[in-house]
């Protein structure tokens, strides 16, 4: 049974709700006006495009549900293993995220029925990849160990890995059936290091057209570069040829390896938030840890969410209306020499933890054209003194190197392998 | 700021689309018309109405997200105490499933901006409860416990349980909002025995009407009752008035308590599927474990999803087309004295087990007006040579006397813990 042939009766309608995507369906819905190219109907036919500049899961909203899992070769898997575990996952993620079967391998039915529901495929190359198959010489000082951060107590076997996936869809038996046949096809090539499950708000359950939410109940991604602003871009992807000389701001780029060019790099982070702890705080506190409302993610010196916070402004005890350690303040783009990050993340939650806590919190994913640039000022200035680092703890970390989409015959990483 | 005024714009249209519901939108999308009354918009304005005759939660369509939690009455809570709880928990729920805020205390945010997302919340009692609180008078023969089944591994510690409450939602933050939110309201009175998140589709994610699929790929609840049928209310739900005699078939029915009129009950089991070998298996082997085809559900022997199984039909080798180990033979309602129980569970995924095997399955939720009638002669004869049972194991049961729905003005239990 064609899983295409299915849905081929709504393709018109498929398309066009695609183009507007969840975020014009909530503007149809706090309009009160339903938009029938948003139809409930076209969630199972949204489709993300395999082949492009740029790998799919970056820039695509962020979907229901996600699953992130990592590999590290088996032994006697090299080069030659790894160029055609990377076409064999390349010719799967193409064909699921265009609703067709993933080959005669493929009966596991777990998808059967429904349309693409928006899945993304996303690839990346973990520093150890590059030992192992002796391709050292190609790998990127972008991917130089994160430092170690004070508050840091990471699990090592679900940190790092040679390879990456990060699998994202609107509809759970979606993404499920994309990370089983993904495992599938990995054969003898590879073994799973690590695996996590994540989610965020259905399309069409709020009213509020941008922002998510994580289960702090902040708002989260605010300070998001936008596609819009001139220098998203160059900030979240290496560009098509490697730049030369030195940037404006900061220390100089590492230069980017021609193969990343179009690619971006990934900071994985499992934080952990306490929750129990977080949720004693009267809200007027959670505020003041955050330096933001809770209700709409303004800043507590006033205005909306977009409102530039008023980092001087006193009150009338004359002390600072955002706190000195306040969250918001510290990651502010100003005080990190216009560090910029894409911030992507899933919320997890893996019911209750051996210590009776909720075993739940953050995926942070972050996307930057240059980490040294992005996560790591950013998260060495939080590690000083962030008033949020008492109710977060980071639990896993990785970091990969993501490179560009795939041209149509290509596969994702073949630049590199082929190189 | 008032969850209810961010959606009051939208009223209508939420009204409209909860009629129809995920039934009216796969409708909807098989034929290409997308509704407006089934808009993307309308998922977050879907609501439940929480009193009723019966509590929500049972005949309600499976929602995309689910949690499962187990209380145990702390040391000292007795009857007093578990009525107070039970008044906490009813007003939560009540709010909540409104998509109004559970009262000052409730602080989180989580759901904040979203809709009510069809949120529904079902309290049960387990059979403990009724020791620890002094009522085991009242306590239903329903509640006995259930017999060993050969294939059972079971985990004590993730069974059983005082109280049982079951959420769901098609927003996933919407329920985990829900579940902080109960969790808390048990303040001191109980504790937290076990946990367990599931999920479904989406809505909108298939063409397929009625049937979800499970992590196996079957379609899962082809046999349930339907509520148009004359008898559903008879097997689903205690009567308003218990009834006495010999009912037509069976063993006579225990009587049940005056309180539970109204009521139903829960038959859960986690039981995780044995992906990896199932997977190994091709898909003829696995249509010949289940009787049926997966791409539709239609048994071996013809027809469509809903044609009933040939059980004397062999093919040209003299075999039975339809094996005599065949799980819907086995569990086939005509094979177990008219036995019925309306299935409506969830799947669950948490990552990888010790072994390196998917910790994935079904949080299996049955619901029957006597147990004894309902899961049990079926899991007795599944028992004893269903061919699936070499690829699922039962790690976790629980049984639950769940009261009908709650009148204006009372609480869920009432009748029991103030007769």
């Amino acid at each position: 049974m064609s899983r295409r042939r299915l849905l081929g009766t709504v393709g018109a309608a498929g398309a066009a709700g695609l183009a507007l995507g969840a975020v014009g369906g909530a503007t149809a819905y706090a309009a009160g006006r339903p938009d029938p190219a948003t139809a409930l109907t076209t969630l199972g036919a949204g489709s993300v495009p395999f082949h492009g500049v740029h790998q799919p899961g970056i820039t695509t909203p962020a979907p229901a549900r996600g699953h992130l899992i990592a590999f590290d070769l088996a032994p006697g898997s090299g080069r030659a293993e790894s160029a055609a575990l990377l076409r064999r996952w390349s010719d799967s993620a193409r064909a699921l995220m265009a609703g067709e079967s993933a080959g005669p391998g493929d009966h596991t039915g777990i998808a059967l029925d429904a349309g693409p529901s928006s899945l993304t495929v996303t690839f990346g190359f973990g520093r150890t990849f590059f030992d192992r198959t002796d391709l050292v010489r190609h790998r990127p000082a972008a991917l130089d160990p994160l430092p170690a951060f004070s508050a840091d107590q990471l699990d090592a076997g679900r940190s790092d890995g040679d390879l990456w996936i990060q699998i994202g869809s609107d509809d759970a038996l979606v993404a499920f059936h994309a990370l089983r046949t993904l495992q599938k096809d990995a054969g003898a090539a590879a073994r799973v290091r690590w695996q996590m499950n994540g989610f965020n708000r259905s399309p069409g359950a709020t009213a509020r057209p941008m922002t998510s939410r994580n289960l702090m109940g902040q708002l989260d991604g605010t300070g998001n570069p936008k596609p819009s602003e001139p220098d998203f871009d160059q900030r979240i992807f290496v560009p098509a040829t490697p730049a030369t000389g030195t940037p404006a701001t900061g220390t100089p780029a590492a230069a980017a390896p021609a193969w990343m060019a179009g690619g971006s790099y990934a900071v994985v982070r499992r934080i952990r938030m306490l929750l129990d702890d977080w949720e004693k705080l009267p809200l007027t506190q959670q505020e003041r840890v955050i330096g933001r409302r809770k209700s709409d993610g303004a800043p507590l010196t006033g205005g909306t969410e977009t409102t530039e916070l008023d980092l001087e402004r006193t009150g009338p005890d004359g002390e600072l209306v955002i706190p000195a350690n306040a969250h918001a303040r510290i990651s502010a783009p100003g005080a990190n020499g216009g560090a910029a990050m894409l911030r992507r993340p899933f919320s997890f939650h893996d019911g209750i933890g051996p210590d009776g806590t909720p075993d739940a919190g953050l995926l942070f994913i972050c996307w930057q054209a240059d980490p040294l640039k992005g996560f790591v000022p950013v998260q060495r200035k939080l590690d000083r003194g962030d008033a949020l680092s008492s109710f977060v703890r980071h639990e896993a970390s990785g970091l990969f190197a993501v490179p560009g989409g795939a041209g149509k015959g290509e596969y994702v990483g073949q630049r590199l392998l082929e190189s």
